[in-house]
C-alpha cells in the first residue's frame, strides 16, 4: 500500500496565454511520473526497457478530470498508485494537488508490449512482484487511502 | 450534422525513442483541432477569446482510447463532433485515423469561463447557435454517423 | 538558386504567458522545415534516413537572431537556403517573417552521421546533387537573394 | 564570480527516434535555467515579472554549439554565467556537460522590455546589482573560469 510521489513546480514553459498550465503539458508530467515509478519503484528504467530490451509500455487508455487550474510557480505534488495488475496491462491512478487543492485525477492503463512484433507481452513475474507493493485497490475521491 | 476535419502528418518532433507518437503530443494536436474548430467552425478565434475578451475554454475532462500506435510520416485525419452543448460547457467527440485504421477516440468537456474571476460563464446565444450545426448526438464506435 | 518555403500559423500551443511565441517552440518549427526540405527538397524522408538506414542529421551549431515577437494567429513564412555543402555537413540559412516584418534569421549546421558508430559520414553523391539546387551563397540581411 | 548551476536527467520526453535529446528540448532546459537564475539568483520570479509587473525578458539572440549527443538517463549539469550587463540587455553564457563530457555551449542575449509598449526598458538598479555577482567576464572553452 505504498504511494509513489513526486514534486514539480509549474514553470514558464508549462503555461499558456491565460497564465495557467496548458493541459497537454500535464501529460508530459504524468509520463515523467510513470517513468520515475518504473525506474525507482519497479526497478526497470525506460532506457533499459525500450532501448536495450525492445519492450515498451504504451498508454492504451487515459481518463483525466481537471479540478482547478495550475498557475505559474505553483508547487504540485503528484502521486501514483496501482489499481490493477493484469496479465500484460497495469491500471494506474494518479492525483495532483497544490497545497490542499486538488488539481487533477487520472486513471491510465498501460500495456506491456514487444516493440518488434507490436503485440502485448505478459509481464515478467519479477515485474509483477515489484509492482505489487504499489497496489492500492481502495482509495477515496481525493486519492487518499480509505 | 457536420463534422470538422483536419489532416496532419506525424513528424519527427512527435515521435519517441520507440519511433511512435509520444502520447502527450496527441493532446497538442487535439488542442489544435479544437482551436481550429473555434476559429473556423464557431467563428471565435482563441486570440480574440483569450487575449481580447478575457474568456477561456479550459478542458475539464478528457477520456482517450488509443487504438493503435502512429508512426513517423503517417497521415492522420482528425475529426470533431459536438455531442452536447450545456449552459457553459460543451462535450466534444474526437476521432483520429490513418487510412482505415483507427488511432484514437476521445471525449472531452470544455468549459466556458471568465479568466478574471475563474468562474464559469454561460455561452453567448450566438456561440451556442454557431455550435449547433456540429451537434451529432449519435455516432458509432468508429466515429462514423449512425 | 531555389528557396524552400513553408507557412505556419502561430497557435495557442506556441505562445507563453506574455501571449507571444515561446522561443523554444521556434526550434520545433525550424526542425519541421528542415524535415520537410529533406523529404520534398532533397528526396530523403527522416523516416527512411533514421529508422530504416540508421543515419541521422543532428544539428551541430545554431545561431539565431530574433528580430520581433510573433503573436497568436500570426501567419509566418519560413524559408530555407543552403549556404554551404561540406563533405559530411551542410550549412543552412533560415528566415521567418510575417507580412513584411522579419521575425528571425538563423544559421544552422547539420552533420550527416552514422547512428550506430556516432561518427560523421560523407554525404552520398546523390544527396549532395539533390542539395545543390538549393545553394544560395549570396543573400542580403532579409534573406532575399542579392 | 559565482556560477549558477542546475542538474537535470534526460527523460523519455526529451529524446527522439534516434534515442538522443531532440535539440529543441534543450532550449526548454535553457529557459528553465534562466528562469531559475532569475528567481533564486537575481531575486525576481518570472511570475512577478510577467504576470504582475508586465515586464518580459525575451531572448534576442542565441548561439549554440552542440558538442556531443545526450542520451536517455544521462545526468546533465547546466551552468550559467553573466558575460555582460547592458543598459537593458544581459549576455549569458551557458554550458552543459555530463560527467566530464561537454554537451553544449550557448551564448544568449536577453532584453528587458515592457510588455505593453513592446519597447526595451533599462534594468532597475537593484536588478543590475543582483546580476553583478554572477558576472564572469573571462572563462575558458569548457565553461571553467580561467
Amino acid at each position: 500500500m505504498q504511494v509513489f510521489e513526486s514534486h514539480i513546480a509549474v514553470r514558464f514553459k508549462h503555461v499558456d496565454a491565460a497564465g495557467i498550465m496548458f493541459y497537454p503539458r500535464y501529460f508530459e508530467l504524468i509520463n515523467d511520473l510513470v517513468e520515475d515509478w518504473f525506474a525507482s519503484g519497479v526497478g526497470e528504467s525506460f532506457k533499459q526497457l525500450h532501448l536495450v530490451e525492445g519492450r515498451a509500455v504504451p498508454t492504451a487508455h487515459i481518463d483525466v478530470n481537471f479540478h482547478a487550474p495550475s498557475k505559474l510557480d505553483d508547487e504540485l505534488t503528484l502521486n501514483l498508485r496501482v489499481v490493477r495488475i493484469g496479465t500484460s496491462s497495469c491500471t494506474l491512478s494518479i492525483h495532483a494537488h497544490a497545497g490542499d487543492e486538488a488539481r487533477l485525477s487520472a486513471t491510465l492503463v498501460i500495456v506491456h508490449m514487444d516493440m518488434k512484433t507490436g503485440k502485448s507481452l505478459p509481464w515478467p513475474a519479477h515485474t509483477k512482484a515489484a509492482m505489487t507493493p504499489w497496489l492500492n485497490a481502495h482509495q477515496n475521491h481525493n486519492g487518499e487511502n480509505a
